[in-house]
């Protein structure tokens, strides 16, 4: 294989012959293809795209380069969601337990914030003792005694998608529709699931905040499940404000609890609802869309959700008191409130600005070794359209000091726009599946 | 400096902010950007091209990564010919003692063999102890005593080049316009001439083999020397058959000598004449291109530029023997003849496959550490356009053994292409200066 030669190959718009994506992922997994080469091509993909059987063929050798999770022989159906990320979005921590009570198993694989976005593993670790690198086998027993696992990407899960990220994140290849469906669809399709349920997130606070690119994402991700025999379906929702009015890792698990208590923000709430009833009906654990979203509603008010995330957290060692007593969870320091500045209508909740405060706030990592602290962020109770005075409250601010607090103050000041008009963009803007795209909410035209 | 958003800026087709190429070739000339990085940008570089600022401070920041040749206080004008790589072409060879003759300095600064092109200093060095590793003091003093001097690309000369050189080489991200501009203008720049022709070839055995991508070539190198202060004028020269008769190292000295005794086949004449018409020209060194011509014409009627290519041979350590007795260089074991295999009218000969047959004669390189025979290679007195006869010879082939006579024989019949109709293109298409293009040939529309 001469890699200068397929390197010009991709530069040239040309699709890879069949077989060479397999071997080149192969020969760079063992280290017999240098960085700088991998790169270049990896570039040349950024600008000539894939084609299907390009991309099918590299995703599946992702998945080859490593293990995956086995379950020959369990005859419950298994399910898992994803999401592009966003700022505020725990609806993970309520929708495994939620499902997992209607009877379909969840093992939940999540990844770590990245970016400005948070990301699940960080929010579970805020709950005191919660262990979220789970080995393979830990998470099959888990899954047959609890029907719900949510764990970390173990090592043996796509260590080639773990090389290749981590160049594409120093190398400007990351935003590659091909690239991005390759990286997560290998890690989803390792889990060997009987559906899959896409959150792909489209507006400023998204990675693709064009909602033509996050469909085509989307629909790419669709072609890959469909492909490898995974049913998957995508919702594109709203991320040009935050999900819920909690953004930050201790505050956020404070608000998911709330929901499975039935007290949940309505935003929050609809998108877990709406991401549940499709992966109920993926694997027919209902008769219809009504009847999904009937159950869900019935493993909240029963309690039963409740208490699935209080046996799974008792399994991966985190202190169940939690769901009692939110106050458990570490808190910050220092509280403070944030008033309009000014009479107006809220134009903007400006997501991307939050998350990156959360980072200076120290909820978040600069870099790989960076510790964050779970207890500082922010809840909004503000949204887009809502008519303000002067000094009413908008949103508090959790900080680990007042230098943390005035940072606080400065980013929302820039992420809160008060105008004379503002609207609530819809929060579910398309349904994707094989078969097409249709538009959930009326409001879409 | 944060790579990862240069790489995205230059990716998404935004120019880089002035100072971030220079800063860029500094880091990475100090180990402190991985080669990982810098092959994606160049990459990206190849996808989105290099404005004419971008492009001007890349090459002065590769210029200034090393040491240049300085002839402060050197009353005589200096002038330097490059050609962008074709099979046959020992133009350089016969220019060089030309133009010295008539009183202008070449400090000729030349390359080894890339690919399928043959290299002037791998074609000096069949001529016994040639040394073309002159330092830049040497250099110097040579031109100072005898005006002109040969050498190779010194390791002081823009070493940023050359790292940068072998990185696109197993990258896919040589064919750039901008990058090879900057390439080969960053060393030509830090000779600190007076003026520069180059000899841009087009047709099948180029590099760039389109005439418009050629041109732009040409252009982009104009521009960059007008920058620079160094005027630079563009010949666009026909490769889509060999230059001369001879391809292969010690064939092509033989031939260059008896182009300097008066005895050279008019194609490669015509273009020396001309290219050397645009250095005196440059210079001022003649009242206008008839005077230039004649004064070229008068250096060889003399003996004048035999004898200071002598002068050079001798001072470099070489035998001038070579100039009296052609066979004290290196002679090929086997000659053979090849005849045409059939009636009819050349219709091509391709100098992309002989340029490769040399190699695997062993008169090129496959690897850097190749060592090269001097001897073998083809004479191809055949031109397109001829109507030839079966059983008529056509070239000779010069090999080590009976193997090579045979690769050679495949090779031809490959390259020398008989058919119905064929015709000779023009030699010369286009003459490029920075006030535009004109078609010196009346033969092109």
């Amino acid at each position: 294989m001469v890699i200068p030669s397929l390197i010009q190959h991709k530069r040239d718009g040309h699709a890879l012959p069949p077989g060479q994506w397999r071997e080149l992922i192969r020969e760079y997994t063992a280290g017999r293809v240098p960085d700088y080469q991998m790169s270049a091509l990896l570039m040349a993909v950024v600008w000539r795209g894939m084609e299907p059987e390009e991309l099918a063929e590299l995703t599946d050798a992702m998945i080859d380069s490593g293990d995956r999770l086995r379950f020959d022989g369990f005859a419950q159906s298994r399910v898992d969601k994803h999401s592009t990320g966003g700022v505020g979005d725990k609806v993970s921590l309520l929708l495994a337990p939620m499902v997992a009570s209607c009877g379909v198993a969840v093992p939940m694989m999540s990844g770590r914030g990245l970016g400005h976005t948070g990301g699940t593993l960080d929010k579970l670790e805020s709950i005191a003792g919660f262990r979220t690198a789970l080995s393979l086998d830990e998470t099959r027993g888990q899954i047959e005694r609890l029907g719900c696992a949510m764990l970390g990407q173990t090592p043996e899960i796509a260590p080639a998608d773990k090389r290749l990220y981590a160049l594409r994140d120093v190398t400007g290849t990351v935003e590659s529709i091909p690239l991005i469906a390759a990286s997560i669809m290998s890690k989803k399709l390792a889990e060997d699931l009987n559906g899959l349920v896409l959150d792909v997130k489209t507006g400023s606070g998204a990675f693709l905040p064009e909602s033509d690119r996050a469909l085509e994402l989307a629909q790419t991700m669709i072609g890959l499940g469909l492909v490898r025999g995974c049913p998957t379906v995508a919702l594109l929702t709203a991320m040009d404000r935050p999900l819920g009015r909690a953004c930050g890792n201790a505050l956020e698990v404070e608000e998911a609890i709330e929901g499975l208590r039935g007290e949940g923000p309505e935003d929050l709430m609809e998108v877990t609802y709406a991401l549940g009833v499709e992966m109920l009906l993926l694997v027919k654990a209902a008769r219809d869309a009504p009847d999904a979203r009937a159950r869900l509603q019935r493993s909240i008010s029963s309690g039963d959700a409740l208490q699935k995330f209080a046996a799974v957290i008792e399994a991966q060692g985190g202190n169940p008191a939690v769901l009692e007593d939110p106050s458990v969870l570490p808190q910050a320091a220092e509280v403070e409130v944030y008033r309009a500045p000014r009479d107006g209508v809220i134009v903007q909740v400006e997501p991307r600005r939050i998350g990156r405060a959360i980072i200076e706030l120290g909820g978040g990592r600069r870099t790989i070794e960076d510790e964050i602290d779970p207890s500082v962020g922010f809840v909004i109770p503000a949204q887009p359209g809502e008519t303000v005075r002067t000094g009413e409250p908008l949103a508090s601010i959790f900080a680990r000091d007042q230098t943390g607090i005035e940072a606080g103050i400065a980013a929302l000041r820039e992420a809160i726009v008060i105008g004379e008009e503002g609207r609530l963009t819809p929060l579910i803007t398309h349904r994707v599946t094989a078969d097409g795209v249709t538009a959930p909410n009326p409001r879409v035209g």
